[in-house]
């Protein structure tokens, strides 16, 4: 059996190896083609394997690293300062073929700015994006990108974002030309700011993916597509406006099934239903983030992930590299940039 | 009693008379100091009066309009073509002063360039913004602007925004300097595009407003400002994912309670506490965003608004006429932008 090789940072995180180290042993049970570097302070490491009842195998690697990126450090500082962190050590991993992929639940930011720096951009793409998949009312997921990592995009940008997103659905979902539609505020042809209508038009004049027209934000989770592109700055207010609306209803549920003896007692009989809810609605089941467009596969776990949503970002980049995603994306965004006169030379 | 008079656009909105009659005689039954004056097919509306059981009085009037602008009708063949539409005869009541405000639940670009046309911005106030309310956690409500008026925002236009909205909720929710944010996709100062960063600085320096800062979208219900400012197409996308995210869950809640025979009864007993739940989230109840900036108070209604809904929207009117909200907007304004060189000279 071939081994999957994923380098994780061991530190990243709110919770550090407290999360990291027991979502990694729950994923080496789970998966027995997956072999795991765990990147940090290898006698903080060492111990923290013992207590979670773990031990070191050629499944199960240490690499040390003796420096860590704070939650709230600038980009630059730890590109510039922290050469020796778990983050820049699991990155490196990857660009020396030691690993696969990597998975960080560090601060996007940093991982960002220290993944573009080390893998470098995909041959035709100017930018990585952030991608990240949603649940809709129909059962179907949705990919939505870019999710933060550029806050200024142009036509160009978006239309590689299209071509990656487009790739990445295909693969994973094996649908083989999947629907991709830009976030605006309409659907009319003249609604929006000047960059959704020239992504428009150059996704239409390309004809490079199944472009199927502009999205509102109300329609995101109808199951209606399956990639949607837009400037990171949109994506990322999209994405955290859920975080925000979820947590309100939950709250407000919460609030009413308190309010007395019967609806408490409602709330004892509804628990099993609203559990499901959530279940289907917890973010820790869509944990687990692409930096798409880089020579190199990065998964971005969610900084206060569980240990159930960090396996699942681990699940994430075993799933990518089983499949070869990032080799994939690669091929397909050269051909098909290839017939165009987007992107940049390399 | 002060009879407080407001035009209704009585053709607007999917239903059109069908629910804007109903909901005005709805409306008029609850404010013996209100005076409405339906602005549509004169004979249409005579038959619909009767149909609801109303009738026409000095307190409920018509006046006619031989035009109708359609809900996807573009905002410049309305404004050219649509001279005796009634959504423009709603909108010139208000300029003459026969009508202290209007509502209409008609296409929101058309009504817009309409009511920016025949009305005119406010002295200091380059551009009009769309400003409504939500819900939060704590059972305090915040106002976003702006949220679609305008796509191609300037950090002037912000901060005029940030008055508008300070002002309102001052005059509304009686807090003598209410907490105002601006939309971010991160608190620290780095983060953001050029527009947010330039808009921090322009809240900072000019002090004009109780500015706290940065605000991330999951925070936006969670009652800990009074006011967002952000540019119309973030905005619009953040009220939209709203919706969406609600139409997700409240699918998921209705899946999960119909899966079978034990989780439908636990679904009728949990009833009373969903509805509950329902009534709070209900956009029904926050129905009725302004347009503000403008010289003249503009409700724009949802355009697919029940009865209900409606109402709500002629209530808002009503409140921001009673209030005399224009006017202190334009006092304070003035007043605010005099120290300041923001803003246009009139």
């Amino acid at each position: 059996m071939k081994l999957l090789t994923i380098a994780v940072d061991a530190m990243g995180g709110d919770h550090g190896p407290d999360v990291v180290v027991p979502a990694s042993l729950q994923a080496l049970a789970t998966h027995p083609d997956l072999r795991l570097i765990l990147v940090g302070d290898e006698s903080l490491l060492q111990k923290k394997i013992r207590q979670f009842r773990g031990a070191l195998s050629d499944r199960l690697m240490i690499q040390h690293a003796s420096q860590c990126v704070a939650m709230d450090e600038s980009p630059a500082t730890a590109l510039r300062g922290k050469k020796d962190s778990s983050m820049r050590v699991s990155i490196n991993l990857v660009k020396e073929r030691r690993a696969e992929a990597c998975v960080s639940a560090g601060n996007t930011g940093a991982l960002m700015a220290t993944a573009r720096f080390v893998l470098k951009t995909l041959p035709g793409i100017d930018r990585p994006a952030i991608i990240s998949t949603f649940p809709t009312i129909t059962g179907a997921r949705v990919r939505i990108l870019d999710l933060g990592a550029n806050v200024e995009s142009t036509p160009e940008y978006l239309l590689q974002f299209a071509v990656m997103g487009s790739v990445l659905v295909s693969a994973t979902e094996n649908i083989p030309s999947p629907r991709v539609s830009v976030l605006n505020i309409g659907h009319e042809d003249i609604k929006g700011n000047e960059l959704v209508r020239a992504t428009s038009q150059l996704l239409t004049t390309t004809g490079i993916v199944n472009y199927t027209g502009y999205i509102e934000a109300d329609h995101l989770f109808r199951g209606t597509t399956d990639v949607v592109v837009c400037d990171g700055f949109v994506g990322n207010v999209a994405l955290k406006t859920t975080e925000g609306v979820a947590i309100l209803i939950k709250n407000t549920l919460k609030r009413e099934f308190n309010r007395n003896i019967f609806t408490k007692l409602a709330g004892l009989i509804a628990l099993p239903v609203l559990k499901a809810v959530g279940r289907f609605m917890n973010p820790d089941l869509y944990n687990g983030a692409t930096f798409i467009g880089l020579k190199g596969i990065v998964v971005k776990s969610h900084g206060g992930a569980s240990i159930a949503a960090f396996a699942r970002a681990l699940e994430e980049a075993r799933f990518q590299a089983e499949k070869n995603i990032q080799q994939r994306i690669s091929d397909k965004v050269e051909q098909l940039l290839k017939n165009t006169s987007i992107g940049k030379a390399d």
